[in-house]
This record gives structure tokens, C-alpha cells and sequence, in this order.
């Protein structure tokens, strides 16, 4: 198929280059156009504008940083929104709030274009090798259509409404369980380390046993060695998605008191830390104010 | 081996059980003297104290339901303490206070007897099947005395220090782990109930990608289906638990935030369903709060 | 003075009649215009537009519900941005966003005209006698020129900052404190009210003795009582002022969790019992959560 | 009358003296007797031992640190317990614990002897002039016996029930507010304080507007001024308290999130800056948090 790429960060240039290896025709554009060249090596065109990158295609992914950049990308100067092609689809991989999600959703089907909103699970790691989980939100026929491209990014596809805002909330829940995670095994950590545990020790344990799962490890591992840099996930990332939780929460008047919890004590590292570590140094607080 | 079996809820009874089926030779007592009978037909000597499960013991387990159970029959008449045989260890699998657990280790080592504190992770069908893992505290000689008894009941036995408190206080971080699961599942299911995703849907999503742990899954079905009767854990005693937690974080000087709110909101079932919902009715109050 | 008064419900009109009282030239504005009448009786003057009151003002009031109206009546069509006389000063009494009466200082400046935030603390019965207390923001001489109008609605003027976004984050706090004294009175209600303490009789100890202030003595009474409509201050105005401190704490990264509990908090009675009950249902959780 | 008195710290030395003062007949006991030296000279008998101070009195107060205390005193050798003269009433001020408190009244009345909890609020300058508040918990009559001596020693007594824990949770629940108080007022400070406000200043207003309360002044000074040594009253027993409040909670089945956060988070004074600072310094967590 013809697909247009923008946004070439680590997670979208792993997802553009597995579309290529695939055997797609892909047209890529990043702002910063340096990040181009190793896909353009891989045989991808390079467009000019994110327009450009619409140009003939039949499906337009978008893998930014936040709303701004996808506001940017969709509503700008020679932007997608009237680029499209009839008839082709914008898949949004980003993670977005629920709310401008519902605005580009609305925003397309004004402009008689198609839209699905597909954000993924993983790491760039796992996204090099086809293994994300994509978490759709759009109507049957669109998600039919791109399905074979959400095939070669991801393991499974988990349809889960066809409203594409249900497929943000989704993913920023996702994002608020990972947070808890954090939270929750950093003052376990905490509190075995000061009764004599071996932190390492302990991680072994609960991985082994109750909580064989690769959240448990990845971020187990970092907590108990406390190290968070170089950061996987920014802290300040991690902070506005948990922020996009509240607000979808309050919109939706969805008392959470844990993720009131998060939210607030992901403001610690913004304040001490600056914009370095990994969100998992809120996993360190416990720790910290044990006075360890 | 020559064993004592003290306390014959559903987990005890599956433990003595594997220890029968394994050709150790089994002396049980319960105070409720009926549930004994199983295990008798299996081939179980039946005493009438506490005492008379240790006569001629190496090894003496108890597996009861807390501290309280475990001092009258550890320090009540015709108890443990004095009627261990000469070299003989006392096992103690039950979820007990770092305190208590303390004051028992310290009690046994002033008679001149050996203690290990060996509490579980599991839930009688997984002891039933001798797969439960086993956390243990304790001098390494004394583990190694018991551990063909722990490869019995167990699947692997994590050593985590030489002082039986240690192993106290990792059984009850787990628990705490478990109700951060649960309440954290929780409030997530309540907003993607309300915006609009089938919550049965979400469960399969979560538990088939990042969350791939049987906690999640069991918890996730009982919070997803809004059934919480009958009790599997019941929420007095997981109410319990997260205050042993609280007690020795408070004696460690260890903050944990998401704790103290969970031990608080863990009154809320007590204060309103009385003794009987499971404790994942902690996982409800999102989504009653929500107006749901 | 020639004055201007935008916003007529209860503090507005309270507030306006002061002025009128006291001898100034008060035209006013409301969108619904029938709230004009008792005023215009006084011998207020009704213009039909913000910028009609605005004509020949020395001085022009808003006293609104919320950002967005005074963003109508500022940046609106024949809104006061621009209608301003040379000289004249638009004095905002209204609880607004930080980020909001940032914006509303700067569009002033880059017009030319002159602004002072200056929100107040006080019910509409206060306002009727010009008790209010003044928290001002803006140039020294601003609030000198506009002193003596300050001193007819308000008994005291407390000048915090000649940046105005000072004056409205401090006013949003002490709608925080206010609402942690109503979180808090619930709690210890609930408390000693399960403990067989008359409510009554220990709003009388409390308000007699440690918190002998006006607040307590307030939501207390609401608070014994039970009894949470009609609505002085709707919980939905609440819950967005907790909103809006949240907003302001993750801009300034403070981490405040009692206000991250609270602004949770605030949302059960949204989701429950809709827009009516007054705020200070916050309170009754804590009684209502332990089976009363 | 004939008092005995027993615990001569600040408060009881204050408090004893009033007595003297006001010339009654007063034997006092204190473990340290180099305490009672100032009080002898102001013509106090002194007793070897809390029996001893008992003798012939009709009435004996105990002023100690915390249940221990009390324990030792009434139920040790030597102890007030059975050396009551018939009809006598022992007045305890202490801050108790609910649970203490009961176990202290029946032991009482299984002796024939007569009992009141009557705790105070009021720092040792308040005491030194007699205008303490008594909150009391006792039968109608043992308190109209012992009032002539509550109103030496406070401005007014709150009879709050018939039954001795019940005044204990009233007092232990006053603490609570107080130290939401603590809390609130950091989180507000440290919120303004970012955003350019003088805490002073900002005390200035929030004191001489909605909070003109001796708690909010007192405490709110200590926090703009970030001064927490030397401690009126230390973090360790502003924690003790917070954990009889939550022992209580429990109990009684009432959910209070505000005090279970306060609970964890008074645990940070004690891991980081040993026993020494003024409980006030929980009000400074949200000023460090945020990297001031």
C-alpha cells in the first residue's frame, strides 16, 4: 500500500521502518528532517510538509509527541486536514488526551475524511520487531481497511470502540496502571529495604511469583537499583498523561484517588529533578523519604 | 519425616494433605476437630493439643488465620513452646505481624528451639497441587533441614534473610501489592466504563499485553463482573493485612502513601457490606463513586 | 466616580448596590437583563452592552461566574477590551484561572489600558455591608486609584503582588483552605459522631475553642446538620476552583496532595447528586462512608 | 479540696500550681522528683510514689505523656489503683488513646472506684492561666464533684458523654484537625510562595480574613517562617496521635483519607530529621517537595 509516515522519533522510525521491510511504499516526513535519512537509506521518499507526506496515500500514520505536535501536523500550514486523499485513512499512534481526540476526530469527518485512532503499547525495542499492541478506536470498516498495516507494527489488535476517543482513554489508562505499578512496588521496595531485604532479592520474588509480568520487571529493576537515567520515558511525559487521566476522569466524573495520588507526586521530579529522569524516579520517593 | 499439622482451614488442610500424599507421617490438630477427618482418612494421626501434634515431631507447622491464633496456640496451655521436641522446628506459614512474628522467634530461641517463619503465596487450589511459593526467614541450617517438607507444600522457596520477621514482612508487602492491583484495576475500569468500553473487553486487554499476571486476571474478572460474594479473601482480613503493613511501616519510618489509602478505603466494605464481600470489593468504589 | 458594574448575580448586585450607596455613577451590565431592575431602581444606569458600561467609566467591575464569561464580556463582541476610556481601569472580582488573568493583564497591556485583579473573599451577605476582604494584584498606583472604591465593597484591601495572576492564585488557595476545612470537619464528624458523640455538641466544642472562626462555625453547621441544599456554593463551582489550584500547583510544580485528594473528592457529588448540593457535601463522605 | 497530682511536665507543673493557687490542698508525684521542687516551694506536699499521692485525696489528676505513662502509674506498684480512698475520683488529662482510655474506666469501676477522662486543649502558657479547655467524659455526677477543680485549671468544660473514651476521641479527633490544619496551610503557602507571594503577607491575610483563629496564627507562623525547632510539641507525638486517631478510625469503621495521609506523611519528620523538629514541620513538605 501506499502510506504516508509522520513523526520519526524512536518509536515512529521503528514503525516506518517495519512498514518498509514490509514491502510498502511509505513517504515519510519529520521536522526535523535529519531524522529522515536512515529510512530514506531503507528506500522511503522524504516529503517536505506533512501534506506532501499525503500525497496519493491510502493510509497516513502520525506518531508525535503530544497535541500540540499533532495539532500542528493536522491543522497547520499544508498540514493532513484536506490533504488526505478520498477515501484514505489518518491513523494516530500518538498518545493523545480524549479530548483533542474527539476533535480530530470530528474535525475529519467535517472534512468527509476517515480516521482511526491506534495508539500502541511498547518499546521502541518492540516495536522494531512488529510486537506492539495496537488499541483501536474507529468504525469497523476503517480498522478493517488499515488492518493489514496494523499487522506488520503490532502482534494484536485490540478493537475497542468505534469511537476513536475511547481508544485514547484506553491508552492513558494503560498508562495510569503502569504509574501505579511504579508507585506501588517503589514503597514495597521501600519499606523491605529498611527491614533488611535485598532489594534485588526481593524483586526476583515477586517477579517469580505473583507478578510474572514484564511492567513488574522493567520497572522493578530500575527502582531497585535506583537508577533513572538516562530516562526511557521522561518524567515530564509520564506527568502530562497521568494530567490527561484527571481531566478525562473529571470530565467523565470518575473519582480516582490513586491517580490523584500520581498526579501530584509526579510533580516531585519536575520539581527537583528538572526534565531528565525517568518517570520511574517516582518509584524512588518512598525510598527517599525513609531516609535511605 | 515426622510431622505436626496445626490449623486445618482450606489452605492448611491442602498442605498437610501433600505432606500425606508424599509418605511423611502426619499428626494433625485443629480446634474444630471435625476437619481433621479428611486428612485422617488420608492416613493423619489426630491429636487433641497442640502439644500432642508435636509429640515425637521433627517438624511442627502452623497455618492459621493470624497472630492472635497463632499466640494461643504457640503460648496457650498444652501449646507449642516447651512441648517441641529437642531440635525439632516450629514452621509457621501463616501471614503474621513483623511484631508478632518477632516476639515468636524470640520466644522459641529462649526455650532453645528452632523457628522458621515460612508464610505463602497462594490460594488453596494452588496448595492443593503442592505449587505455592514459599517465602522463608530463618537461620540457613534450619532451611535446609526443612526444605524437603517445603518441596512439598511449595514450587520454590525464596531464603530472604535469617530473621523470620524479614520473610513476616515480604508476605504482607505482597498483599499490599495485590490490593494496590486491585485498586488501581479498579479505578481504571470505572473510567473506560464510563467512557464507554465493555469492561470484559478492557480485562482482555490489559491481562493479554502489559499485565500478563494472574493477578490481574483474577482480580480483573471479579472487579470486571462487579461480583464479590462469596469471599475468597474476605475484606476483613485483607483489611488486616494492609494494617500489619501500615504498622510496620510506621515502626520502619517508611511513608507509603498508596498503603494509607488503601487502608483507609478498606474500611469501607467493613463499615458498609459487614464481614462477607472479598476483599476486591476495594476495586467497586471507583465505579459506584462514579454514579454507576 | 463614574463606574461600570459587569455581572449581576448575588455578589455582583450586592456589590453594586454598595457603590450605588455610596454615592457613584454606576452603569451596569448583565446578559440577562432582568437582574438590572432592583439596581436601576437604586439609579443605576443599564447599558445594553460590556462595552456600553464601559462609555466614560473611570472604572469598570466585572464580577462573573468563570473564565469563559469574562472571557465574553472582555474579548466578546462590544466587549470591554478596547471600550475602555483612556485611563480607565477593569477591575476583575471574579475567581478566575492563573493562566487566565494572565492573559486578561497582558491583552489589557498591549491595548493600552489599565487592569487590577481584585478578587474577594466573603458570601453575598457580606457584600451587602461592604465587609468583603480585597486580595489585590496589579501597579501600586492602579490600586491607589481605585482604593476608594475597594474600600465601599470591601473592609480591607490586602495588596499581594503588582502581578495580578498573584491575586487570583491567592484567592484560589483560600477556597482550597476552605474546602480542606470541610474535608477535614467531615472526617473528624464522622468520627466521634460513630463514637457517640453528639454532632452538635462537638461543632459547639470545636467552633468555642481552636477554631473559633467564621468558616468552621459555617460549613460546620452544614456539616452537623447533614443538610447540603439549597447550595450556597454549588459543588460543580468547587470542584472546578480545586480544579483550577491543581492547574496552578502543576504549572508551579508544588506537589499538594491534601488538594489532589480533594479535587478527587469533589467529584462524587457531581457524579451522584448533579449540580445541586452545595459544596460543603464534601463533608458528608466520610458519614456516609462508614455506614451512617 | 485534697488533689493529688501526678506528671509534673509543662502542662502539669501549670496546671498543679493553678491548683496551689488557688488554695487547695495538693500532694504531687512525679517519677523525676527534681520536677516537684518548684511546686513544694509554692507549698505542695510531695509523694515517693503515685500511692503515695493518693492518700487521703479526694480527687487526683494524672497529666502524662501517653498510654505508657499512665499504665505505670495506675497499674504499677504503687499505683493509683486500688489506693484511691473510697469515693475518690481520678481525673485523667492525658492524651489517651480510645482503647486505653476504656480499659483504664473499667479497670476503675471494677474496683469501686470512680473515673473521668477529662483531656484539655491548651499549650502550657494557656495552662499557667487557668484558661484551658476541658473536654470530659464521665457520669454527670463525678464530673459536677470534680468541677470546681476543671474550673481552676480551664475557661469552660464540654461534657461530651457519659462515657471516658468518648472525650478521649474528642480530644485525639482535635489534634487531627489541627494537623490538617498544618497541612493545608504548608500546601497553600508553598503553592503562593512559588508564585511570588510573600508567605508572610500571605499569612497576614488568610489570618485577618477567613481563618482569624489562634490554630491557623500560631502554626501558620512557624511554617511562613520555615522555623520547626525548637518543637512545642515534637513530630513523634504528633504522629502517636495521628495513629490513635487511625486506630480509632479502624475501629469504629470510619474512612478518613485526609488522616490517613497525614498519618504517612508525619512518618517523613520522623525518618529524616530524628525526633527533635516541631510536628509543624509536616507543613513544610510541599515547600521542599516543590525544589524551595
Amino acid at each position: 500500500m501506499k502510506v504516508g509516515f509522520i513523526g520519526l522519533g524512536q518509536m515512529g522510525s521503528a514503525m516506518a521502518a517495519r512498514l518498509l521491510e514490509a514491502g510498502h511504499d511509505v513517504t515519510v516526513y519529520n521536522r526535523t528532517r535529519a531524522r529522515a535519512k536512515p529510512l530514506q537509506e531503507k528506500g522511503a521518499s522524504v516529503a517536505d510538509t506533512p501534506a506532501g507526506a499525503c500525497s496519493g496515500a491510502e493510509v497516513v500514520f502520525t506518531m508525535l509527541a503530544d497535541d500540540h505536535a499533532v495539532e500542528d501536523v493536522v491543522f497547520g500550514e499544508q498540514g493532513i486536514l484536506g490533504a488526505l486523499p478520498r477515501g484514505a485513512v489518518h491513523v494516530s499512534s500518538s498518545t493523545l488526551s480524549v479530548d483533542f481526540t474527539r476533535r480530530l476526530a470530528a474535525a475529519h469527518a467535517e472534512a468527509g475524511e476517515r480516521f482511526l485512532a491506534a495508539p500502541v503499547f511498547g518499546r521502541p525495542d518492540v516495536a522494531a520487531v512488529g510486537k506492539l499492541f495496537v488499541v483501536a478506536g474507529g468504525e469497523q470498516q476503517t480498522v478493517a481497511g488499515v488492518q493489514p498495516l496494523l499487522d506488520v507494527i503490532g502482534q494484536r489488535t485490540f478493537v475497542m470502540s468505534s469511537e476513536p476517543e475511547a481508544a485514547a482513554l484506553v491508552k492513558l489508562s494503560g498508562n495510569f496502571l503502569i504509574a501505579s505499578v511504579i508507585e506501588s512496588v517503589g514503597e514495597a521496595m521501600a519499606l523491605v529495604d529498611r527491614g533488611g531485604v535485598d532489594r534485588r532479592a526481593y524483586l526476583e520474588l515477586i517477579t517469580s511469583t505473583l507478578f510474572n509480568a514484564p511492567v513488574y520487571k522493567g520497572y522493578g529493576q530500575l527502582i531497585a537499583d535506583r537508577k533513572y537515567e538516562p530516562a526511557g520515558f521522561a518524567a515530564p511525559l509520564g506527568q502530562k498523561d497521568i494530567r490527561l487521566v484527571l481531566a478525562a476522569a473529571e470530565e467523565l466524573r470518575v473519582p480516582m484517588p490513586v491517580a490523584g495520588l500520581l498526579g501530584d507526586r509526579l510533580l516531585r521530579p519536575l520539581a527537583n529533578g528538572g526534565e531528565k529522569p525517568d518517570w520511574s524516579a517516582l518509584g524512588d520517593f518512598a525510598t527517599a523519604d525513609s531516609g535511605a
